[in-house]
């Protein structure tokens, strides 16, 4: 089996949704060793995420990115967690709606995605610095 | 290590979630041959979306979607990607909230779920053809 | 390769978010034996769950479980599957939000997390017993 795992940053991003497919992949040459297999890219931080989405038009980034503050807005009179600001605690909790990594699979060396599908960094912080990803793959 | 990976098409399913454990499982003759490890489910597309969840009152799965209608209505005035209506921007924020995959533990030969787990797929669009999956299993 | 798998049985927690790492680590002597890899957690139950987030100050998970409340209330007029409570369909709807498993790289023997990030056991229902988990790891 072959097992590849580095770390990467990101630079930083203002705050929505952001398509990194093409970055993942360019700093990933250790995928096109693998002919059948997995890779997971995982995000190192708590507000901040990843997930897989459409990755042609930028409107569904904007549309989305809109939708997240209304299921969890910044005024909620009910959130302690505020200490770095309104986008603090609305900042974790849509970090676990999306996930912490995104796991494709990979075959004959490259991510194995539909048409359309691409991979978002989510930023749901105002302000911040780059962000760490431990990209991984193992497989034949 | 084992390693097994293909693609398979569902058929249409209409809007709603879908129990299609047993699909995957009569598809997949490869997980017999593991004894232990992990499988993956993958979708190819960005508004339909798999989850794990209760596997025996289809009751769970329509106050599901009725719930998932709520949460992310078709008739949010901010929303612009509606090009194929009014359920295209919303079927692309349900499909990151469940999850473009579902990975499970593989013990002698079998998904390894709890007695009350099911693989459901979650079908965001008004009226969509079938769906591609890709299924992988690795292990020992 | 090396391929780990055992199940664990978690102790009962109340409802709302709980801080779990420790308990996970100190259950996987196996980790120690992976120098680069990956593990995942799985729970075997459909009204808890698994996230990954913050891991330091306990308001990050009470705020988090007060908001869980208002995007998935008890009261919606539409729920049908309530035969256990209340509480019932709400836990099964949060626990596809937060996802049945978290997968997480493994460097050197130990999780690869961030310095913020923590595992939580996400417990929906009022009253549970304990949750039985499956631990996995393979790698090198």
């Amino acid at each position: 089996m072959l097992m590849f795992q580095k770390e990467m940053m990101l630079p930083p991003y203002k705050r929505g949704l952001h398509l990194i497919t093409e970055l993942i992949v360019s700093e990933f040459e250790e995928l096109k060793r693998i002919e059948v297999g997995m890779a997971q890219i995982f995000i190192k931080h708590t507000s901040a995420s990843l997930t897989i989405n459409e990755n042609a038009d930028p409107t569904v980034r904007s549309d989305f990115e809109k939708h997240l503050n209304v299921m969890v807005p910044e005024n909620a009179p009910y959130f302690i967690h505020t200490y770095e600001g309104l986008d603090d605690m609305p900042a974790h909790i849509k970090a676990s709606l999306m996930g912490s990594s995104v796991i494709i699979p990979v075959s004959k060396g490259s991510f194995n995605l539909g048409i359309w599908q691409g991979i978002y960094l989510c930023e749901h912080r105002n302000k911040a610095a780059g962000r760490h990803l431990i990209i991984s793959a193992w497989g034949l």
